[in-house]
């Protein structure tokens, strides 16, 4: 097997744990900015045959969209034979209609460009909502991982006495997935709305929660806004201070420092965007699904 | 004709100058952010039959380059016959071959990247180098405009004593050219080298300068060093305050407060990149080369 893996530079601390398992060597990938903006890329150049794997987290894509397709077209002049993408935090997925006239759907335009430079793709998660499935938005092998059992092994062994909590319906097929693997008992917040503007949020069950840690669980943890109000609501039922499980932990701007100030115990993530919350790692769980991928593309290639 | 000029935020000046001469209907292109980074890009939907030209200064490219593309595409979805670009900075001009092993050589790349999306493009005095000619880097339609007679018409104006000075030997071809059509002497300062370490700019007729203003011009004015260097040596002969006259204002980190800070009469350019030093106005010039592709293109489609 000739395998290389090369990562962005915010991601090389998940790449050093991806590689050995994916018995691929490790190849970080040089970026650095002319005083125009312009990116200037370098890569190993050695790689005649190989199958590379290229590792970026698309938190912010914009200003990596280029000098990613730069890395993986300038892999292929190099030799390699295939070049996959490993994105553990995908970006796009959430424009996938035109929610007003004039608006671009930026999920499938931004498949297509990724599919222009990448044979497969690999990512966690992924935020399924009009498009079903990822195979539904892009034509290249697409696999994406679940965070369920890496976060529900987490919270079982950190949190005994956990008590489970979405911030929405939205989220409640997937903490009733995370909880049924931990098992641990699961609510999700009830929202009331009363009058024309007030919405009331309420935990449907407050006694079940008596005596257990609360564990918040969100997909994307962006603005902080679903998590700040839950809080304020958790707070009156005067419970222990909750736990913040998030598998990707976004933050956009000051997000985190107010979640750190809003009364959280811990704020913990997994490692799909690399942050100092990151508690629960999915390197493994990245290397063995981009590893069968790898082989299948290699193999059509073989066939061929 | 039904003609529409879509531009980015930034150069919404520019086009407002450009549009009336390409007889085209302006419309600008709505970006904003998410959280995470991701663009929402908006843009008129009313383009049935329409030539589109979408206007944009490429100075910073990286987070322009998905948004770019999203828009070309989606005016393509609302109708579009033809899309072409205006960039009047073109990026990506300089990488054109690998300096060193492992590099991306980003202009072809680049260059792939913008003819997926555009039928045909126009810039101002792109940095040619290895590539002598914008046709062979690109091929789509590529026209581009030349700054000198505007430039030179404007030192003719406003300072009809000027005496041309290049920075540099690289310089020196369009130096010429701006003098010639401005009817004014010019000069290229010539460096020697002292010892190992130490090189000396030098004007080589400082006599001939006596009595004139000079006039600094450079093509891409970046990070001001060479700018700075040379002011340092034209002090020392005791001539006015230059006036320093850039195409392309690229003006980095802080090089326009270090070069305002260096004893310059003035700072001027064209309005390739919005900045406040714009002073030589290429609309019309952009709008003469924007409508012939404009026609080309749509001939094309016709004939076929």
């Amino acid at each position: 097997m000739n395998r290389v893996l090369m990562s962005f530079p915010a991601d090389a601390s998940l790449a050093a744990t991806i590689a050995p398992a994916l018995q691929a060597r490790l190849a970080p990938v040089g970026w650095r900015h002319f005083p125009d903006g312009e990116s200037l890329v370098t890569l190993d150049d050695s790689l005649e045959g190989a199958d590379v794997a290229i590792l970026v987290s698309l938190r912010d894509p914009d200003p990596l969209a280029l000098p990613l397709r730069f890395a993986a077209q300038s892999a292929r002049e190099f030799g390699a034979r295939s070049v996959g993408l490993i994105a553990p935090y995908l970006a796009y997925m959430r424009q996938d209609k035109r929610f007003h006239r004039g608006e671009a759907i930026s999920a499938p335009l931004f498949a297509r460009f990724l599919e222009e430079s990448f044979d497969w793709l690999v990512t966690v998660d992924p935020h399924l909502h009009r498009f079903h499935r990822l195979q539904s938005l892009y034509s290249i092998p697409a696999t994406h991982v679940s965070a369920t059992p890496a976060v529900a092994s987490w919270i079982a062994n950190a949190i005994p006495d956990a008590m489970l909590i979405g911030p929405d319906s939205e989220s409640e097929q997937w903490v009733a997935r995370i909880a049924a693997q931990a098992g641990m008992p699961w609510q999700v917040l009830s929202k009331h709305r009363h009058g024309d503007y007030e919405v009331r949020v309420s935990l449907p069950d407050a006694a079940a929660a008596t005596g257990r840690t609360p564990v918040l669980v969100d997909d994307i943890v962006s603005s902080g806004r679903t998590i700040l109000e839950t809080l304020a609501h958790l707070q009156r039922l005067a419970l222990p201070p909750p736990v913040l499980v998030a598998i990707h932990p976004v933050f956009a701007g000051d997000a985190y420092a107010q979640l750190q100030a809003a009364g959280l115990a811990r704020i913990v993530s997994t490692d799909t965007i690399a942050h100092p919350s990151n508690a629960i790692p999915l390197g493994a769980a990245l290397a063995a699904a981009a590893s069968t991928l790898m082989s299948s593309s290699t193999d059509s290639r073989e066939d061929s």
